[in-house]
């Protein structure tokens, strides 16, 4: 990869929340949603045989790390004028949608499944969104999304395939960069991939920078019965909701950042996402079910070898277990 | 004031958490509860005729502010081996006890009035504390609590006395010190004065440190109905349930910290309480009602023109929304 040798380090505002990484966004920074995301702890444990990086993305104002792609997205749309939106959601990207658009004057429509967790639902109504329910899964809400966007004449701002979300999520590689150097290994939940891909985009730009030699190992960590990358397995894996996306538009782009890290496709089941959500709470990472998938797969990669002793594994945890009063 | 010219900058961590700032706490810094609460951003907005800078320290861990004097308090017990104590709390300082003790190893005995938020008390006892109603008031609460410790000899570690809990609340003006200089008015929630004491705490140290002139006029404001500073209102607001808190045990240090700073007390209403929470929501902060309670104390403040035009003033947001899904 070719090198361009920019300053990362000088080219840092001085600013101690995302807006330190201003110049790396294309958004001139004029026009910023008020919820500006934090920058995340990076709290180091020894899990198995291996240095676990785990990073709480779920501190952030909506309780995901969607609030990430959210802010660039919005100020992307501030400085656009446009005012009317559409996307679909299981949850989290519309509540952070939702969000970061009323202070910004934009009216947002949001698809979601029928089943969708009613406490978020609430959450994201409250916030003023026009909440469309759609029969059948979260691949029919996306349907319904596009087609209703197309018949409106309204922008769709899915973060499945808006190029701006990723520039919001390649900023936590920044991050952990500044934190704790480049890791070995990176898990994350999987489903539309954005938190993936955006891992890579930055990753890849350091190395463009010229501050890191090599990408860390990608591994995509998916729910049982809605695989993308991984072989589908038959039973599902109803608690990893999140990223239950069976046919993500983005699937060739994910291979290929599997292929150019040597990375790895694993698959978590329903009880394994809890064992790990447990373990998870028990040492007070309060989390999402979805989110615990990546613990479920770093154990397994240990087991088989396939991670050595001593790596260090970054784990982002992706979303708040606040919004789980109803219970899981 | 004795000046020590401590070197602030020098002295900080490299660390973009709280850790940034261990130098500055009373534990050594081995043993530190897994979830390391976050830097919180500081948003600038222009609010009437003045410049509110709202941190925003709804985002941490158990979803409050509360956090910060949690990490210390229970890196402290760990560092003294004590593993079963006792607190009392509306809600939030029971779920961050609860969740930084659980993997700490330590049992909590929490004394809660029984009208306490079902919501927070579903997450509190999925983290394995031991929950004990009460009848009556919170102030009820408390001396129950008390009567329990030294019934059973446990450690009583209520916010409300512990001195760890302020060393952990001070950091917020540290923080707020690196982001945005020293403020010039800071309006602050104030039930027991935890976040009131901490505040006067950090900011008379930095002055100690000769790292700023002068310590910026504190604001305490009170629930109606509920106040200790303020003269106490007949109608009561119950939406700020955080802070309804009519007999704190440091009111006489909370009267010294006024007194310090030319400060004073601002009461609010339900109502006012519940404007203010509509208008953070609009702009995209998602806090629980309590925290709004320093709005509608800044827009009295500035109507009557005791904070003056262009006047630096901080807004602390304590509590997060998320946990709202119940509604309010």
């Amino acid at each position: 990869m070719e090198r361009e040798h920019y300053d990362f380090f000088g080219s840092l505002m001085p600013y101690l929340d995302t807006r330190r990484y201003i110049q790396f966004l294309p958004v001139s920074g004029n026009l910023l949603p008020p919820p500006v995301p934090a920058i995340t702890p990076v709290v180091e444990l020894e899990v198995e045989t291996v240095r676990a990086l785990f990073k709480l993305e779920y501190l952030q104002p909506s309780g995901s790390f969607k609030d990430r792609g959210t802010f660039v997205t919005v100020a992307k749309l501030m400085e656009e004028g446009i005012n009317e939106v559409v996307l679909d959601s299981s949850g989290n990207a519309a509540l952070s949608m939702a969000l970061y658009s009323l202070p910004a004057g934009i009216r947002v429509h949001i698809f979601v499944p029928s089943r969708a967790m009613p406490g978020k639902l609430s959450l994201i109504q409250r916030l003023g969104a026009v909440v469309h329910f759609t029969e059948g899964d979260r691949m029919e809400a996306h349907r319904r999304a596009v087609e209703f966007a197309e018949r409106e004449g309204l922008t769709y701002v899915s973060h499945w395939l808006n190029p701006y979300f990723l520039e919001g999520t390649k900023l936590v590689a920044f991050e952990v960069y500044e934190q704790v150097e480049v890791p070995d290994y990176v898990l994350t939940p999987t489903g539309s991939g954005t938190l993936l891909l955006g891992l890579w985009k930055g990753f890849k730009e350091l190395v463009k920078m010229g501050e890191i030699e090599r990408l860390p190992v990608l591994v995509a960590v998916q729910a049982s019965g809605y695989e993308s990358l991984c072989e589908r397995s038959s039973s599902k894996n109803r608690l990893a909701d999140g990223i239950a996306i069976p046919e993500p538009p983005r699937l060739e782009e994910m291979k290929t950042a599997l292929k150019e890290t040597n990375g790895l496709c694993v698959s978590v089941t329903e009880s394994e996402t809890m064992e790990a959500w447990e373990w998870l709470k028990d040492i007070g990472f309060l989390v999402e079910p979805t989110s615990a998938v990546v613990l479920s797969a770093l154990w397994k990669l240990v087991e088989t070898g396939e991670i050595p002793d001593g790596s260090k594994v970054l784990l982002p945890l992706t979303g708040s277990g606040l919004k789980l009063t109803e219970g899981i």
